[in-house]
């Protein structure tokens, strides 16, 4: 009976509370900022990293370790979701929440960075994008409509409105073009979406031209949003022109509202970009460099089948307080690497998303304590002081 | 201080803990029985099934989650961990126990089985076997010594005598000598073993000549060993063939020492095989068919990719206890394991291994109770009755 009166409460709280974001302190000296986004499956700590969860699952990982690894939020894939198993299916089955056993907040993208992947294989027309599957081949089209509708469907926490991802190189004329069309689906996306408990974020487009940018984010305002991202950055070109980029437009989006950075990005990426006041970051980083055997810690990228670390008694970093570095040692993650075993894939993704996440935990403490300047500066110093154990 | 002094305590009593096995209960109307293991680290309930950890990990799960599964034992392989990563490294980093983070009872086979399943790549004489690593072709040999020294430098609970497994068909005369052989080299097992703390068992092999297999029995019993195997069998002879001889030869082993058929087997002919008076068993199934998402399930198996599990809301196996079916739907875990995820094994493995556990549980639970006859009749009538749900 108790256990039935906190279920219906749980599932009325769901219910009732919709998306909230608020900023409790900014940085004395630089643009960080702490906040706090509250959605119907829980809160989100800001500057918050969101591990992604491409097909319904963080790879490698059950949802209890990923709450364990002190994730707040996961992103999930529309492109994916709606290939495989289909969008349908999972709101048939309660939702992408409790299809894939994870009661936190989800945010899922649009589907737009994934069709602009595709390459050659989609064309883009004012309605939308038609597209072929990666997987079999089969022809699709998703628009602005349908990827709200997919993501109804996934009932998500936050969701992207569908844009083009302006490629990089892209001229001006092309760029102001593709960005014109992002902010003519974005409107669409606001005028669809049926969902009260469901957050709409804009994504700022227009390739690497400062003007482009600024009369995105002034059109996206306009139609207003509950969040903004800077979309069609990191694909491909360089570091200090993104850096530019978002430390120029950053400062430009609502202060009442959460910034986030998509597809950003590596350690250093993202101290520096929270320094311009992004707040939300999403990578597959942690988990596929986990994958690949790239490790990281303190002192740097420990590339773990080196030879070096055979005989090696001592854990990954010292540091570190995740379940690998506590329990093994590198010796041990290098011979399940060489050995091709399941584990060696658990233990290294653990260790990075922990890596990921305690990150962000120092991020926010630095903070809250006032003094992000000099936490940049020092993770910067490290950084280039050191080369990877491995160079 | 408390902790250092638990600590010491511990390592005192994995000191001067030897192997001990009491038989605690027979079954009135079988040969069934009840009986504990005693180890350096930790005790065993028999009949035990001990999943199988080939490279120093039960493939795609932490040593944390084996214990959670209800795991007693596990076993390691001394030809692949003497491969690789190596005993003598091994040995340096605190022993096996140590290096893959598990600290319950170990027994680890003596590389003979192994050998034996190279086929061509092995040539066996008087003194031992020489053959090629699988890995990269490099040539090695194994002898009763060499078998006894890595296991001792593994520091495994159970060790395994070094034996030539008699291949099936094999004539009278070449299983007759080939059991010579195997009984020449547990004496010299026994004579070289050092370490008091690890146990030593004898594997009766004589193919599938009752004759020799009770010859085997005599001059293994007469060296004298912690506990015996039926070596040799689930080696492509028909199942009629292995039941018969593991019916005729487990009541001729001493009934004060734990009987260990080795790499079996099935559900069913485990169920079979305890009746039989065993109360040890390994195999690789459990594991194995969960990366495959062939499921074991009171209602059969389950082929978890099958189309018909979709759309499926059920649990895999509504009467299972695991995390896996506490908390999944048929339709996700087929979900996973089409898009090829990592979790798929994880969630797989996770059910498996439990089934296996949880069946262990249930014959011991039926021998308590004297009553093992009726729960064999019912679960070989459950097995006829039903066929794999996809068939």
């Amino acid at each position: 009976m108790e256990s039935f009166r906190l279920l219906s409460l749980r599932y009325y709280l769901v219910f009732i509370m919709n998306f909230q974001f608020k900023v409790l302190k900014k940085d004395k000296n630089s643009r960080a900022r702490l906040g706090r986004i509250s959605t119907p499956h829980g809160e989100v700590n800001t500057p918050v990293f969101m591990p992604v969860g491409t097909q319904g699952t963080v790879k490698a990982l059950t949802p209890e370790r990923v709450k364990e690894l002190g994730a707040e939020i996961i992103l999930g894939n529309t492109y994916h979701l709606y290939l495989r198993p289909g969008h349908t299916l999972i709101k048939k089955l309660g939702g992408l929440h409790r299809f894939m056993n994870w009661n936190g907040p989800i945010l899922t993208d649009s589907g737009g960075f994934q069709v602009y992947s595709l390459g050659t294989l989609r064309k883009i027309s004012e309605e939308g994008v038609t597209f072929q599957s990666h997987i079999d081949g089969s022809k699709h089209f998703l628009s602005p409509e349908f990827a709200i509708e997919i993501q109804e469907a996934l009932g998500s926490d936050i969701m992207m409105c569908f844009d083009e991802c302006t490629p990089y190189p892209a001229d001006h004329e092309y760029a102001g073009k593709s960005l014109d069309l992002t902010v003519r689906w974005a409107r669409r996306c606001k005028e669809v979406k049926r969902t009260s408990n469901q957050a709409l974020f804009g994504i700022v487009q227009g390739g690497i031209y400062q003007d482009l940018r600024k009369k995105a984010v002034e059109k996206l305002t306009d139609i207003g949003f509950d969040g903004y991202s800077l979309g069609g950055l990191s694909v491909g070109e360089p570091k200090d022109l993104m850096m530019e980029i978002t430390e120029a437009i950053t400062p430009l989006l609502p202060e009442e509202k959460p910034r986030y950075l998509m597809g950003v990005g590596t350690p250093d990426d993202i101290v520096e970009c929270v320094n311009y006041g992004i707040d939300m970051f999403d990578c597959v980083i942690p988990t596929r460099n986990g994958r690949n055997g790239m490790l990281f810690t303190k002192n740097g990228k420990v590339v773990i089948k080196h030879a070096r670390y055979r005989n090696d008694e001592s854990p990954l970093d010292s540091e570190c307080d995740c379940y690998t570095c506590k329990n093994y040692s590198r010796a041990y993650l290098r011979h399940l690497f060489i050995a091709k075993e399941i584990l060696a894939i658990i233990l290294n993704t653990i260790h990075n998303v922990r890596y990921f996440i305690r990150l962000m935990e120092q991020i926010r403490e630095a903070i809250k304590n006032d003094n992000y300047d000099a936490f940049l500066k020092d993770f910067k110093s490290q950084v280039s002081g050191l080369q990877s154990e491995n160079d």
